[in-house]
């Protein structure tokens, strides 16, 4: 093999080697001056202290009468004190206090006496009824220490203190490359072996969020020489750059060489999945970053190390990750040569807040626009049992994570589109939605890892849905089964079904693509086969898995299998033939705890309504339970 | 009095008034279609669905042979399989699948038997190594429902599935007014009654983190036709309109009126301290909400009010906001006709988080620089006592609250001048410091409300600093003092001594500005009236109280006094002459179970160290203990 790391680095050596080496040359933010009106979201420099006080003059917070305290003392009901015009002014609130006068009397406690004369009966004591110099803010006064990040009340009292104009460090400028003879830019229209170009957005949006700008440069071929002029040009015009590479095998060794002839390679490898053949050097006194080109195992080193060296830049140093305890819902195998960073998604059942992981594979970006947190697990673990307490670094607020409807089990379309609905309607909770087949459905509600799952499990003795499993499954009522819908199986097929099939015995002369084990619509395909008098190991493809409807329909669209199970709508969505073998019940397992959650009532209510059936009869093969 | 609320609705009332008539109104945002390159952060109008698969095509996951995997399927250790140059194609990871083919051998698997031909030992199975079409993303899949905020992971999904432009909610330009004659743009040097302009900045940075653009008019002085004409400009050219409103009386009532001119007054008036004097209404069908002019109050109507209305132009349903269980430092004491938002800053002790209210003004901006939550006392309730458990809904993350060192007691800058050093130092916590004299020291340490506290208690009998003290009040060694610094302390005068003040005896004849009861400072004052015969009623001004030396200086600075007790580097700052009267022992109290704990060592070795003790020289009036 071409690949060669250099080192398996565990990933805090590898952010200590980097940390230390940009240390020594000196790698750290300029500064700039910006107006205090303009600088919120900047870090400064160095301490800002008051320049002035606030309230810069004593003023009168009150309107009312400005008069010396000592002229009011003699002041009661039985004693009332007349005061002249001589003896007060008239302020209003903000007024400076006039000269000579040390408090205020409130306009309330004044009685007209007419010619000007007030009377009052009470008396003030000094300073009454004035903001005194100072109330707020002392002039000297320390209002932030360095290295701060300024926000909008800091901005407020900056300028309060009279501090107009202050020294920030200056917005890192990193360069992305994006590289590859494969790589186009983004398209809906791609050609067969056209990779599309996203990672660069995606860093846009991290980098953003670190506190950098980006420039984002054009798809470099992969050339060496054309990918070492655009890193020399990046470090002429940036703070920092990162080489994207593609997925064809070498093109690290490229960013490497690279990196070596203009610098220091500091780390080529580091022990860490996703992110493994992440490259970590510096040139011209700049980090250079040779990124995977999976985009997962990008998000990773994006968010472990350059993070932290925007924040090294900054002088900012890397705060505790927000943390908390979940139970986690399935196992995890691990590697014992990695520490491995697996996405999962968050949501709390009676009490107990569940992480689910979500697929691992490198390339699979809907892992991360589905993740509420990572669970690392450390180098030299073997995996994790389901139901331990595991330490969750969370990507969002937890107040977000709080409110989710936890919807797992068999695959139907129509769980997203209740939870479009929901978002339309303003519901003030999430659905988080995984495919884990009407079995894995079962297991999760009887564990308290859902709120409701899909199944459509039929009892091959009765012909009934669902009731049997349920029953055997989950004993003593934890969970009841509610009304969902029926929906139309079959086998989908080419356009114009070119090889004729005509029902499900014809599988056996056909490429089958199946479902993962569990899945209702796997137990349909076992139930077929034996009616058929057919065995598994008679169907070519019989193990080959897919988790969802329109899985098993992109796959035969694409040629790679000639007929599968499924669903209508997503026959209907890739333009399939598709030949009805049965009219099955699908319905709701919920917890029985979860019935009267508002959450799980608001879910229903969009499935039940008129006009989510009408969506229904658009998708297509579904009609009322 | 000219303040006319028209109500003192509770809060969630007038928020529902508004969103409820904005809703009729038809108040909602206005939608654009931008590339999804440039989405980052912006929500999505519709849900989104893939347009292509992801992969689009079968790649070969591996570098190698592309195969038929059923030519394979023979081979093993003892019957190798011989593949010549027709059985196979030469792939690199990322590759188009070959026609034909439907499985890669690895590179690493392949043994060259010369002539183009190769040699396995192992078969393959269909699908293996292959990037299956729709492995990541299947077209037709719903990647983000309706309402979605757009994050960097989702960006780069939708471009994998196809997706290169998306509409979504045109981001709302509000429009801020500024108003007031006193009212000047931000400088260093205003003149008597000017008030500094900085209510704007505030509201741009907040309105900023709402996902909302700002336009800030000119400062427009209290005419009512020109602030008119400002509101009517304002909802011409945005999609709603603030009032920033001065601090003068009766302001609000020219917004009320002025809005009830142009459209509907919903609401006049909050029960909600700060922030009660809001109106929020509606004209053109947009909303024009009126902010009051003190900086705290109108942050709490933007925090509660503006961040929802713009919620509801995005139809983004307000979620939950973070909150945590505290344990409350100090008792507080609230009206029963508002609900009161206390901030507070959170540390946490032992395991106890502890939340310490800040000063509750209107006009102390620097209560919300220093917030880390807010504590809401509800409207009819009197108060909460100190220990007792309370929500606090957090401004930042727990995170970085998490690692906060408390520092309270008896004010010296010092104290923030080593948090200084400390930030410099890339230290991995901050510093929260507050001024509650060293009685509240002892107090705090005792009752674990901090880590650490400064002291500088005279014990009148023995002359000893702190000892006697704190053996009285913690007894049992639950807390030790550990070396601070000697300064001077002294009378501090006006420049130039204009009233020839020689010894503390001279304040008989003064105007005096006293420490608040329970500071060291107050405890001297006390000893020296006793020494010199003198009682507190003598003394003019022993009941004005300051907080802070800085406080007591800026007093004396401004005229307001003539002579208080302070140190020397408070008299510096403010050019102020200096009549040393004796050298004390400032210490640090700390918490027994505290002093291994990194944050006090690492304040500690500032602390000591000879950089520090250069700025201590710098300041003036610091000598080592």
């Amino acid at each position: 093999m071409k690949y060669n790391y250099l080192n398996n680095l565990p990933l805090d050596e590898a952010k200590q080697k980097l940390y230390d080496h940009l240390t020594a040359v000196g790698f750290r933010g300029k500064t700039e001056t910006v107006p205090v009106t303009a600088a919120c979201g900047r870090v400064i420099k160095n301490a800002a202290y008051a320049r002035i006080c606030s309230p810069h003059y004593n003023a009168c917070a009150m309107d009312g009468a400005a008069v010396k305290a000592k002229t009011t003392f003699a002041a009661s009901d039985r004693t009332p004190v007349t005061l002249t015009e001589a003896d007060y002014v008239t302020v209003d609130t903000g007024d400076p206090l006039p000269d000579g006068c040390d408090a205020v009397i409130m306009v309330e406690d004044l009685i007209d006496c007419g010619g000007g004369s007030v009377q009052i009966l009470s008396p003030v004591y000094p300073w009454q009824n004035v903001r005194q110099v100072g109330e707020d803010i002392c002039m000297g006064d320390m209002i932030a220490p360095s290295g701060t990040t300024l926000t909008p009340a800091l901005c407020g009292a900056l300028l309060a203190g009279g501090v107009t104009e202050i020294e920030v460090i200056r917005k890192p400028l990193v360069g992305v490359i994006p590289t590859g003879d494969e790589i186009v830019p983004p398209t809906s229209d791609p050609q067969k072996g056209d990779v599309i170009e996203f990672n660069s957005t995606v860093f846009r949006g991290m980098l953003d969020s670190f506190g950098a700008n980006v420039k984002v440069y054009p798809i470099t071929p992969d050339k060496k020489e054309l990918i070492r002029a655009a890193v020399e040009t990046a470090l002429d015009e940036c703070d920092m750059a990162l080489v994207s590479a593609g997925s064809s095998a070498g093109r690290d060794d490229y960013t490497s060489e690279i990196i070596a002839s203009l610098g220091t390679v500091l780390v080529h490898g580091i022990a860490v999945k996703p992110g493994k053949p992440a490259v970590l050097g510096e040139a011209g006194g700049k980090p250079v970053i040779g990124l995977p080109g999976y985009p997962v195992s990008a998000i990773v080193i994006m968010d472990e190390i350059v993070s932290e060296v925007i924040g090294q830049y900054y002088g900012r140093p890397e705060g505790p990750r927000e943390t908390v305890k979940a139970t986690l819902a399935k196992k995890i195998v691990s590697s014992l040569k990695y520490s491995e960073y697996v996405r999962v998604s968050l949501g709390r059942i009676g009490g107990r807040l569940i992480a689910s992981p979500l697929p691992r594979g490198a390339g699979v970006i809907t892992s991360f626009t589905k993740a509420d947190g990572v669970l690392i697990v450390p180098q030299n673990c073997e995996g994790l049992e389901a139901g331990e307490a595991v330490d969750i670094r969370l990507n969002k607020p937890l107040a977000k994570i709080e409110n989710t409807l936890i919807v797992t089990g068999s695959h139907d379309p129509l769980i997203d589109e209740v939870a479009d609905f929901l978002a339309k309607r303003g519901a003030p909770f999430r659905v988080c939605s995984t495919h884990v087949g009407s079995m894995g459905a079962i297991y999760a509600v009887r564990d308290g890892h859902a709120h409701m799952g899909g199944v459509h499990l039929l009892d091959t003795e009765t012909g009934e849905y669902n009731k049997s499993y349920v029953e055997k499954y989950i004993p003593g009522g934890k969970a009841v089964t509610v009304k969902g819908v029926k929906r139309v199986q079959g086998l989908m097929v080419a356009p114009g079904n070119p090889l004729g099939v005509k029902e499900f015995k014809d599988i056996q002369n056909l490429r089958y693509v199946n479902r993962q084990r569990g899945a209702g619509t796997r137990v349909l395909c076992d139930y077929l086969l034996e009616q058929n008098g057919l065995k598994p190991d008679e169907i070519n493809g019989y193990r080959n898995e897919e988790f969802t409807h329109t899985a098993v329909a992109a796959l035969i669209a694409a040629g790679n299998a000639d007929a599968g199970l499924g669903i209508y709508s997503a026959a209907k969505m890739y333009g399939l033939d598709f030949i009805p073998i049965c009219n099955e019940t699908y319905e709701f397992l919920v917890d029985r705890d979860s019935l009267d959650d508002p959450m799980v009532r608001a879910f229903l209510d969009v499935l039940y309504s008129d006009e989510f059936q009408k969506r229904l009869a658009e998708m297509g093969g579904y009609s009322p339970c």
